[in-house]
């Protein structure tokens, strides 16, 4: 089994506290963020898992449905989708999970007694500290990255279900070991997952690989108005409202398009435009590294990182299209 | 260290023979098979640097140039394109990666003397065991997962440019950790090979989602072509040799658009027809499993695996699309 990471006397704490949460109580609600992804919800179904061997009873619940690519995940069934079933009492003992802050939560907190008790297991580097105890460690890729410590500190028995749930959330967070947040330990954490039978293959196929049909529909159209500039180093498609009613994509659909054109070989700087109602376009930026985006969607009244940002603008598509590209090229010389 | 894995002594004597292969030389020609690919390339330079180490003198040398994306690996410069700039003398110490017969060296083996002894390192499950030493491993996922072996057999030292070779080899022979050769291993070493201050990040940005100028542009043509039927159970696009020459697109640039008809959800057959000449269509077959697309590859003559082949007939597009769409049918039902 891996080392743990050198994280200081507050993370095994840290722990230790989150052990003894959940080692004094019986009965659970875990709950995710609203509209859970990979991480959240193979962390999710992971806690179950563990509660399970502890001999705990739990309800798994979320503000929106497993996605349905998600569904594979060892007892996904059994996560309550909030606002189509509900529940039928309080908890007092809540785990929460992947969440920054209690607003992620939704409208399941609407579950918890007034004075429940909450463990908050999170890797965000903006998480608040709501609730009881904390278990945070900004530094993990994943927030099943600090429940495979959390499991080792509980000497858990390790399984191929769990160690599906724990790759699950290294590998739709990480981008497939892609991101900067592929640490050794996420990677050593990810063989012995391996190890325990996951079948990585169909995992990164299904989760990875597989476009939806709208998806595909969408990316045509994209690409069928990719414009470049400026040498080639600026480079942009359009999405309209109608591309999407046409195409019947969901903004679920909608992701990993505005990476295209930035993944140009030499394209500096890659845009979207998206309509997202009459005369109003959100806009992604993409940097290749040299030109810091965020500052160009902040001057638009945005904001993001250094290599992705965005920014919502009001005129027709060709005044914000020029508005736009004009501010990249001043940025790029 | 990542263990070894259970090999048998066989393969432990294949690496105490390869490791007496190279002990009792001092001057070394190594190559890898013609145009060079990630696991050829970071081989060809992990074993320089392990010569480097030993004190040995070597020359690097290929069949065709190191892929502009992989210049970026540890003495890449240094490897001689034989077509380009030839060698001044023969070797009688050869050291040969990736190679699975020694057609696969192509006009290099000019520069072997008549006596030449060769060390054969190899992964390929169809190495016919070419050569004077064989250390060839058919279930590794790449060659340098192999060195990986020698290399602890030697007790190098590592370092980081020796890790960025061996990573290489290990995520561009494994699809970025995502084909079924990714085993637990493969992983450990890619664990360690981040210890060692590999920038997967930034490798997997510059070898896996980047493409090429040609690239987009022929995807954006192919994806205008992509045409469904049998409720979407079957996709195809098509690529003519117009395609081809307007984007100035080489078969480098090609790869990778066979795949995705295939990917998209519900899709059980993708094809690609691809004009290679006046009335001349390879096509590319893509399964999404349930369907073998080798025999229908082979029913046109062609071959393959299980879930990628190919084959190639004569006739319109028209006539071809039909003949091979209607095969594909059948298999469907």
């Amino acid at each position: 089994m891996s080392t743990l990471p050198i994280a200081g006397s507050t993370y095994d704490k840290q722990l230790s506290a989150a052990k003894t949460f959940i080692t004094e109580r019986d009965h659970f609600l875990v709950v995710a963020h609203l509209h859970p992804d990979g991480d959240a919800a193979g962390s999710t179904v992971a806690v179950g898992l563990l509660l399970e061997q502890l001999g705990k009873t739990y309800v798994m619940v979320n503000e929106g449905s497993i996605p349905r690519k998600l569904a594979f995940l060892p007892n996904a069934d059994d996560v309550v989708n909030y606002e189509e079933v509900g529940l039928q009492r309080k908890y007092n003992s809540v785990i929460c999970i992947d969440c920054a802050d209690d607003s992620r939560i939704g409208d399941v907190r609407d579950a918890f007694t007034e004075d429940a008790q909450i463990l908050n297991i999170d890797h965000h580097p903006t998480n608040d500290g709501f609730g009881s105890v904390s278990l945070i460690r900004t530094d993990a890729a994943a927030t099943v990255e600090i429940l495979y410590d959390l499991f080792q500190a509980f000497e858990l028995t390790w399984n191929q279900p769990l160690a599906t749930a724990i790759y699950t959330g290294l590998l739709t967070d990480t981008g497939g070991f892609r991101y900067s947040n592929t640490t050794p330990h996420v990677m050593a954490i990810a063989a012995e997952m391996l190890r325990l039978g996951v079948d990585g293959h169909e995992l990164a196929n299904n989760l990875l690989e597989k476009s939806s049909f709208a998806h595909i529909l969408l990316l045509k159209k994209a690409l069928s108005t990719l414009t470049f500039s400026d040498n080639n180093r600026l480079a942009w498609v359009m999405v309209t409202a109608a591309d999407m009613a046409e195409t019947g994509a969901t903004n679920e659909d909608f992701e990993g398009i505005v990476n295209y054109p930035r993944n140009i070989d030499g394209v500096e700087v890659g845009l979207l435009f998206k309509e997202t109602a009459a005369d109003t376009y959100k806009v992604g930026f993409r940097s290749a590294g040299k030109v810091d985006v965020a500052q160009l969607a902040k001057s638009f009244g945005g904001g993001g990182h250094v290599r992705a940002a965005g920014c919502t603008l009001n005129g027709t598509l060709d005044d914000v299209v020029t508005q736009v590209t004009e501010r990249v090229r001043s940025a790029l010389q």
